[in-house]
């Protein structure tokens, strides 16, 4: 049995529940039952749950990437709460502690996680890809290691949003984002406004970022964007649109991130980076893309992917903690843990409008 | 004046002819006046001279990639000769010194150039793209540090082929290729072919080399592959092929080389390249692509984008003296300095078929 | 119950018998109980165990570095085997397979290990070390995924050492040994003279071996130095040394392997290296040093340290299969298991004289 | 003739003055002529010259490292001016235009250079040492690619602490400092300032700063450094005081930077650092020293040596523009230019106490 107050029977008898996706659009709220707690596993009670992009697009596809949803499966992975139990081998935590939870559990034994790239470990299981359950629930268990005690001063609410941020973190580290790093971020939508905190975080000194939307650019420019450039959804305006951004940028652009994924958005990154620089993919927009990839890798521009993150929790909680980024501001909808509220916070999600970050209080 | 024996005035009587591009398709013998040689020169009696692809394109076209030929400019760029005389500040060099050379002259001024990144220096003068002309003279004046001794076991014609040898080095040093690196090769043409040969040269286990060509297919095969696939130009057969390259490999491939640069081969690359492996693009076929270049990204699978070479010579010719690369079979056919000749090895270079690289004998 | 053939309750009746170090200078063959086999574990019957200079001087001490032996403690960690029993959830090996064992096992689960740094792991249990066991027995039980196929052409005796080999593949792999990487090393011990071999298949152009032994130099010599430089053992020899050194070398030396560990070698190797290039110290000859560091780091001579290995095992394997290595001539002499040829075997290893690997053949 | 209003003629009849050293301890105002203006040069009229600790120590000693002064020469190298006069293939600076100086020139054309590790060139010519003059001057001739713009808001007076600053961010590149470094600091004189100025600018979240001084460290906390130690200059403190130093950090020390260059400061250092960290040593204390080399290499504590800077101006000028770093309260004492003041300003940075940089105004 684990160390916490409470035996992990008797907090099975209030019954967990959880809200599964069982269909197109069909989203409910059911019981859950817990694996038994492992030596190195904790049992957390969720606190703070965020929508992900990805979220909405299973609800509404059953699908994401290669991925196929087959069975009903607990939604969420955007998430933190508090440790109820800890298992017997635990040592980095006790009952209490107030958590973020990096949200998929590689295999530890293959080549990629000994070499320290566990983000592409064949056999890693991403918390809410069934037939691996997510995190929208009164209580998970889950391994320790991948639980990072929050500070007093950062919120279980920043603790969820430690998972986006991870995102653009990793992207920052690829990219080695510094001191003399000037940035363009195509895409102002979530992905793009916590991958503009994290430069800014990471130092770079100057910041321009893209989008269609006057609204979306008017919320990255109060976040702290250097300056914004309105595009239009036009191929052929590329070539104008990439001498606008460089005229903004008023310096070279050493590192773009298309948090996008479309052609076009790829095509102006491309254009826009100087030679010996690196254009960052994050967004997942389009599979395939119709490129001028030649003319960029002529001029030794490389093309970075980014597939979630690898140890970037504790960076994050530094980041909340020593106020280096704020996210607060990102989160603009809350909703509590009702059939009813949940089925409007992915409504509100899906529509997007002013929404970027909608986020269950448990 | 310099420190050779006869003086630059003297040697100039004798009238310095090169072959000039005057026109699509028409090559001439000409005079050649060459610069005064400045303290840090060399002039050098040219006694080998490749014939590139790109020297063909531009033959053809008056253009290649964005330049655009305007006045007649003395062709050729892959070369190799006997320093005539030297400059007064020359050091490493003295007459009759048998020298390959590097035949761009980067601004050693700007931030590029300072980083060690001079290939991008946007100022860098290549041979034969006018208003800078090109190699295939009697007598060219060059800077000495950019002309390379060559040890008394290697001739000057493989001199002149360290020259398309460094692009391949340049790309094996971007990808990082090592004695853990299963390498895959797009396309068996003479690009394909140096660069798998310095991939075997930096110590890559595993090399497979994909062509449409049988001819090139056995060529390759005999001078090193471990193994040879034929594939279609049809775009639909990606999947079969990809499978079947990842079969013949039987390991994963780590790093792709696409010497060829068009949709297919840059989406087959992209394809086999296991999670967190490189694709290397190398060839320029076609400056726009279409490719699944999202889902690549998001197995970390990078694009690495090469443009010619930097600091490479030493290294070339040190694994030609060594013997760790044997460059002589690639010279198929040899030509002299004479009108006739000149054009008949062009057109042999251009007619491709069994020829893999056209050599000039001065 | 695991997947071998006999399970594992019918193999321990014949009692797993083990060498044990029970005090100073005393081995005693001794039964050794074997864990419950895990389900990511296997039951492995040793077949080949090498003695290394740390089992030695533990042997006379009961201590190394800072580790103090406490208690007797199986001894021996270079080795291979034949799997007899694969845990429930083992798919990489099936009973029957010869196989080489990386011997040491971290958490898993600390910062340094989801790094890709796993051998800093501050809990790393490394095989005879006590409280943790070594490979000297009948059988041992290891995680399965440290456990490597050995393919039919590498014998056991090999795989025993692509143990030494690893901390020579470790080093070449921090100092970025390719080819063009001239390689000096000091001492040609058993490390000193795998360094030599792997540096060699790293493709490093020129390697001097430094030693004060003609006996060492001319091993060093037949097993492929390029050339071998006799040296003192007095410090005031040491700029007259580096000054012969690089003369042998008749070129730059980019990075210096310290296979010694003494002031003298460090200071040898700190001198002789280029502006720019590496000192890797390997040797653990004194814990305290007086060297010129201040003016080798004015010439930005980096000092980099090595321990054990990471992720070494595969490319080990390769470099014996493809023969780009060959350690058999360093297997100078074989022994049984039994009381009397055990002492002698570590007597043999402790003497060194013309030993270089002692192997024990079970 | 250049491009600047008054001709390099004309100026000169205002014959030009300079401080030079002339034997041990003197200083003389004497006239210093400038060398013709090339095509790439620009003459410049200093106004701001700091004094370096190596400036001091060559005035007192006539020698610095292996550096012997053989003949008067003019000192000082720490600088900003005014553009007087252009050469003729100048083309980023006009007369007028404020600008900061990189003082050393280096060949351009060896491997090293070429590398871009041109602070390493064999040939380099650095400011003040002879038979190369230096910038205590009323104007100097200078390459224009190693005179960078100052924006409108940087004084000359900062200009000229780009010197010191790019030792530091010389430093903070090599040992890759970023968000997740923690960093100790070995030494609060100028070097130890602008290292944990830099350190911080690069967003290092933890800097410790040590030194025997109670008023150093005092300016180092009212500076920006998190915490200060005081040590003793005892070796046998050592032990006790890395454990101190660890306690205050509050968390792994990733990088120390030993900026003082001793026995004691280096083993600190090494002892402090956690497995895999880097100690980057800038101090030039002692050219030999006594440390614990092998335990920490054991760990791969990495140690980085570090000579002047390559490519940093920029950057400093880019910090001190956007208020990243403020040098300003580092200046502590100004003098002018005639010999009286001149002497004062030398002693003043010799006494040390409370003088940090002593700045010229001419």
């Amino acid at each position: 049995m684990g160390k916490g107050g409470k035996s992990h029977e008797e907090d099975e008898q209030e019954e967990n529940m959880a809200v599964w996706i069982v269909g197109i659009n069909t989203l409910k709220i059911q019981p859950f039952k817990l694996p038994p707690l492992g030596p190195h596993h904790v049992r957390i009670r969720m606190k703070a749950v965020g929508i992900c992009g990805s979220d909405v697009h299973i609800l509404k596809t059953l699908r994401i990437a290669d991925f196929v949803m087959k069975e009903p499966v607990v939604t969420g992975h955007e998430c933190a709460g508090i440790v109820e139990e800890a298992g017997s081998e635990v040592k980095n935590l006790v009952p209490g502690d107030r958590v973020a939870l990096e949200p998929a559990i590689s295999c530890r034994r293959c080549d990629l996680c000994k070499e320290g790239r566990y983000n592409l470990c064949p056999e890693r299981k991403i918390l809410s890809l069934s037939p691996v359950h997510g995190a929208l629930a009164q209580q998970i268990v889950h391994p320790a290691d991948l639980c990072f005690k929050l500070p007093d001063n950062v919120s279980l609410e920043e603790g969820a949003m430690c998972e986006p941020l991870s995102v653009a973190v990793h992207a920052c580290r690829r990219a080695d984002i510094g001191p003399e790093t000037n940035v363009l971020v195509m895409g102002a939508g979530p992905i793009g406004l916590v991958t503009m905190l994290a430069a800014r975080a990471f130092r770079a000194p100057r910041i321009v970022i893209v989008d269609v939307d006057e609204h979306r650019l008017s919320v990255a420019k109060d976040l702290g964007a250097d300056r914004v450039v309105k595009v239009s959804t036009n191929m052929q305006d590329i070539p104008e649109e990439v001498e606008r951004i460089c005229k903004v940028m008023g310096a070279a652009v050493h590192v773009s991130f298309d948090c996008v994924g479309f052609s076009k958005t790829m095509s102006t990154a491309l254009g826009a980076t100087r030679a010996g620089g690196k254009v960052c993919l994050i967004g997942l927009g389009h599979d395939e893309m119709t490129i001028p990839l030649t003319p960029a890798a002529a001029r030794e521009v490389d093309v970075v992917g980014c597939f979630t993150y690898t140890n970037t929790w504790p960076l994050c909680i530094e980041l909340l903690r020593s106020g280096k980024i704020d996210v607060k501001p990102l989160i603009t909808h809350r909703f509590g843990f009702s059939q009813e509220e949940v089925e409007e916070a992915f409504e509100t999600s899906a529509r997007g409008g002013n929404a970027i970050k909608v986020m269950f209080n448990l």
